[in-house]
């Protein structure tokens, strides 16, 4: 299994943690630190060894930050955290803060005295949040303390090894392009700019450049790494040399130099002696890097990190790569969902289907010789009003029984060679009220819409998220979570810049992969949510048309569950749309069977629904 | 009439007039001079007083500039008027400049020579158009000289006087809210931002605070003239006393003391000394009048013009008013359309149609004693090809026949005291092809699109504008303009912040009324454009819903052309919406017709579309 249900929080140690931390204060010349729950490379996923925050509050949520000060210690988390929180810790340590409504910079500037001193571990923090921060120092007197060594790591005894997962290079037959060229294209882009080099500091953009993959962190499988590149096209990889086996290391050495992790700051003092020019992400780039370009000299430009959009535009062997994942992903899909059909009402839990979901992927990888490599991400698998909670994950405390009448959310997905799904179907057990189906068909009605949207070059993805939400505000709904996010090739499952919501202002591009999931929430009763992963393409012509036009095309085949489809409730297009999408399911999963009961229980499961 | 088809040019004047300011370059210290369309209230109308530009080049449009250097003298228009300014202008003396691709910053950063000194009346430019310039010309060593006096002005020999409209008190049943009221709400939001005063520069909001409108410009009935309001709620009224009879008089007098514009800026310097924060608005306010805050030693606090919002959000007597007015209009639009219908193909030209329309317009308005003030805009009046041109204005020269075939695109509006009406509709001219008739119904599928959305709170007019596009997309087609903008009572047809637009960013608020009108264009064969005026309000409640949502409601009511709707490309919702909307016509305009033939016209124009 590559995943858990377990509650792991130890929140019994808080009050002597904390007590130790505070006990270092004088001596570090601060008033207060903050422990945030990214690592040194701000990733989504975090290593054991870096979990700081939970190893000191018991907190293990996926976004939060303590701030400890003499007589206060606040741990800030959104909504989503705010029971969690009050499982997980020792209240009469620690209080909650709001992390949306008063962050820590907001709460500094109500609550700290004049002249406050706050600690940072500078590998640890970046980008607009170092200058919200500075700045509600600045009107407060106080200042930013940069610390040498973060003072938990020196209480952590039991500290976990940092990861040494091995490096595998992913072969240009899944990566479509050769690494020598992708750092060419960077370096010509710098040389253009006038720029000397650039700090890559985002694991996934070092495994996207150097067509490398890892094992560091849960679910997304990149190496733990940055590079160095420069406009003369030299590349300095840092990356600790016990995670390349031979073929990795002969790979990464006709690319570039290869050097351990500790030496990145030495040689970034190299490149930027003399006020060169280096180009870093700020919202992807520790602080301490910055900082290193800036005290040897070097200037930063702020520029976007120059793999991401490239990334995010996958060429033609990536797109083919994840189609032929996705269908292979839909044959496990179906499988399991068979067996979820099979099963009564009240005889399985959450655990028990993610469970076997993550078996049928296995299993599926197995017989079609394409091992499931991870889950991109912990399946979310809510049944009744746990469907409601956008980011719930069953523990071993909350799994709860799939009752008729439930409406059963699974949202999960998967890390093959060729590349990363992920899926969201909303399941009838048992029989269904009819009000239930009515909000699920809206939601289709909205999934649809996006899925046969054309568009105009220059499109954003904030133009077409209205488009997945008309039906619901029409009866008075909406969701409170963006229409889709980017998705990596055997990367990242949630990947920048690409995105439809409210806010996304990047052009939708030719060959960027994107989700497509409106969702519909009613606290404490049920949750539909409905995905499938699209990508975006030039669209054929038009006949009559004047202009040319962009369109997405659909990589998740599975079926939709007709049992909660209002047909009445769509128009002609869309259940034209609907009875296309399950014959072309239909047509591509059913050769990828061998069990005869599957077989038919698929036929069924996307026979044409009539008017 | 309102209106004119002359083409008023007189290109013949261009070379003397150029050589005369050139003449005057080295006297005023400058290499170059800047002409704009604009006049000193920054109006989208200005009164003949200030049509420099076309004494200057001969040039018409809306929109324009031109620059006179020594060599050159470029006129920068946009795309719709390339054509217009070649007819216009002695080529011999003007090149022709690109407005949107190369405007004057642009064209002075690649070609005037190194410390080009630019003059310009600081009276004609404001905001972000002289940062532009001021940048652009530091880079070349350059600067702006604010010239004391226009030399346009010295040598405007039979130069018109500048206008005297009469000043009328807009009662409260009209306006809704007594001016004194208003004045005090600005004040108490200046005191909320320890403002001393605002200087309000912008003629619609002076006309919409103090309830006082005008007949300076054509179409836009407000007053020039602009105030200055205190926090402590004492209001100055700049305005010349002789548009003032004694009713407007004591009705200003009750509310601010009176001065002649030439002593703002004396008052501006009361006001701005010893450092006084005055708050104006970049985009609205004279370079010459922000100057005069800083040269008496005041702040300029840049922000919004505190009537803007305010204005844009029509009160519970506005919106029963503009309803009103538009069932007016309506009753005036159906005796046009049956006229129209009455006439064989090839009898009618361009010209007659709008004589025909604001006759009409003129007749209702006296037999309902609510008399037609002014059309609210040049009619649009374009027949076949012509409606393909989106902002294309009939004249003597260009008028066509309505021909068989034809599509004929009439765009046009009215005011009346209780409000401002801009209704488009275009109409088969006998028999039309098939494909035309598609494409009307597309563009029919986007306005029903906007009719029938209902959005939470915080949606903003870019959030919609893709709904009134989605069925052309899906055509390959799209309209290259804003699908909505605000409109104002019995004030401007053309009003901010309101819009529906892809970068339409401000919220749209219960109250506000904006215009629903997508189009087709087919360059040299046909236009479509269907349009009525909408206004947003909180949306009934809906069963099962959870949020509170808003939604339109429709102002416009008069036929769309039954002929041209291909019922089977709409859905059963559109085609309800169709109906219901006919009916509604129906029922509201058939009381305010008196000729039996013409409400045998409407019985048919507004019967039920079958599916």
């Amino acid at each position: 299994m590559f995943q858990s249900f377990d509650n792991k929080s130890s929140p019994q140690f808080g009050r002597e943690r904390v007590a130790a931390l505070r006990s270092r204060f004088a001596e570090l010349g601060i008033d207060g630190f903050l422990v945030p729950r990214a690592d040194e490379y701000q990733g989504e996923y975090v290593p054991e060894s870096a979990e700081r925050l939970a190893w000191l509050t018991g907190f293990t949520g996926s976004a939060g930050i303590v701030l400890v000060t003499q007589k206060e210690a606040v741990v800030f988390v959104d909504g989503r955290y705010v029971t969690q929180l009050a499982e997980q810790v020792d209240r009469s340590v620690f209080s909650g803060g709001d992390l949306v409504g008063e962050p820590p910079h907001v709460w500094l500037g109500k609550h700290a005295v004049s002249g406050f001193r706050l600690g940072i571990d500078p590998w640890l923090h970046g980008g607009a949040e170092v200058r919200r921060l500075e700045k509600a120092l600045a009107e407060i007197g106080g200042s930013l303390v940069l610390l040498e060594e973060n003072p938990l790591d020196s209480a952590w005894k039991d500290r976990p090894a940092e990861p040494l997962g091995a490096v595998a290079v992913q072969q240009d037959a899944h990566a479509g392009k050769p690494a020598g060229e992708k750092i060419a294209a960077i370096a010509a882009e710098l040389q253009a700019k006038k720029i000397a080099a650039v700090l890559v500091a985002d694991p996934s953009s070092v495994a996207w450049i150097f067509n490398i993959r890892g094992a560091d962190v849960p679910h997304t499988p990149h190496p733990l790494s940055r590079a160095l590149i420069s406009a003369d096209g030299k590349a300095e990889l840092f990356i600790d040399g016990r995670k390349l086996g031979a073929e990795a290391r002969a790979h990464l050495q006709s690319l570039a130099s290869l050097y351990e992790p500790g030496e990145l700051v030495e040689r970034i003092g190299v490149h930027a002696a003399g006020g060169a020019r280096i180009l870093a992400d700020p919202e992807l780039t520790a602080l301490a890097l910055t900082q290193a370009i800036r005290d040897a000299g070097g200037e930063v430009v702020e520029g976007s990190d120059p793999a991401r959009l490239p990334r995010a535009i996958k060429n033609a062997v990536e797109l083919r790569g994840s189609a032929d994942a996705h269908l292979q992903d839909g044959a496990a899909m179906v499988e399991f969902l068979y067996w979820l059909d099979q099963a009564e009402p009240g005889s399985l839990t959450e655990i028990r289907t993610v469970e076997a979901l993550e078996a049928a992927r296995a299993r599926v990888g197995q017989n079609m010789q394409n091992p499931l490599r991870d889950v991109s991400f912990d399946t979310i698998s809510g049944t009744g009003p746990h469907g409601a909670v956008i980011h719930y994950r069953v523990t071993s405390q909350s799994d709860r029984v799939l009752e008729a009448g439930d409406l059963f959310l699974i949202d999960s997905g998967a890390q093959y060679i060729n590349g990363t799904t992920d899926i969201t179907r909303t399941v009838a057990i048992g029989e269904v009220a009819e009000d239930r189906k009515r909000f699920f068909t809206l939601v289709l009605k909205g999934m649809i819409g996006i899925s046969t949207a054309r568009f105009p070059k220059g499109t954003r993805g904030c133009d077409l998220d209205p488009l997945a939400r008309i039906a619901l505000w029409k009866a008075g709904a909406d969701f409170a979570h963006g229409t889709g996010h980017g998705v990596g090739s055997y990367l990242s499952v949630h990947e920048g810049p690409q995105r439809i919501s409210r806010l996304a202002t990047q052009e939708l591009l030719p060959g960027m992969i994107l989700s497509n999931e409106p969702g519909y929430y009613r606290p404490d009763a049920f949750g539909i949510r409905i995905e499938n992963l699209i990508f975006v393409r030039e669209a054929e012509e038009i006949e009559g048309g004047d202009i040319p036009m962009r369109s997405f095309e659909t990589l998740t085949f599975c079926p939709i569950d007709r049992r909660l489809v209002v047909a009445s409730l769509l128009t002609a297009e869309e259940l034209d749309w609907l009875n296309a999408y399950h014959t072309a399911v239909r047509e591509k999963i059913m050769p990828l069977l061998t069990d005869a009961a599957i077989q038919a229980w698929l036929e069924a499961a996307t026979a044409p629904i009539a008017v």
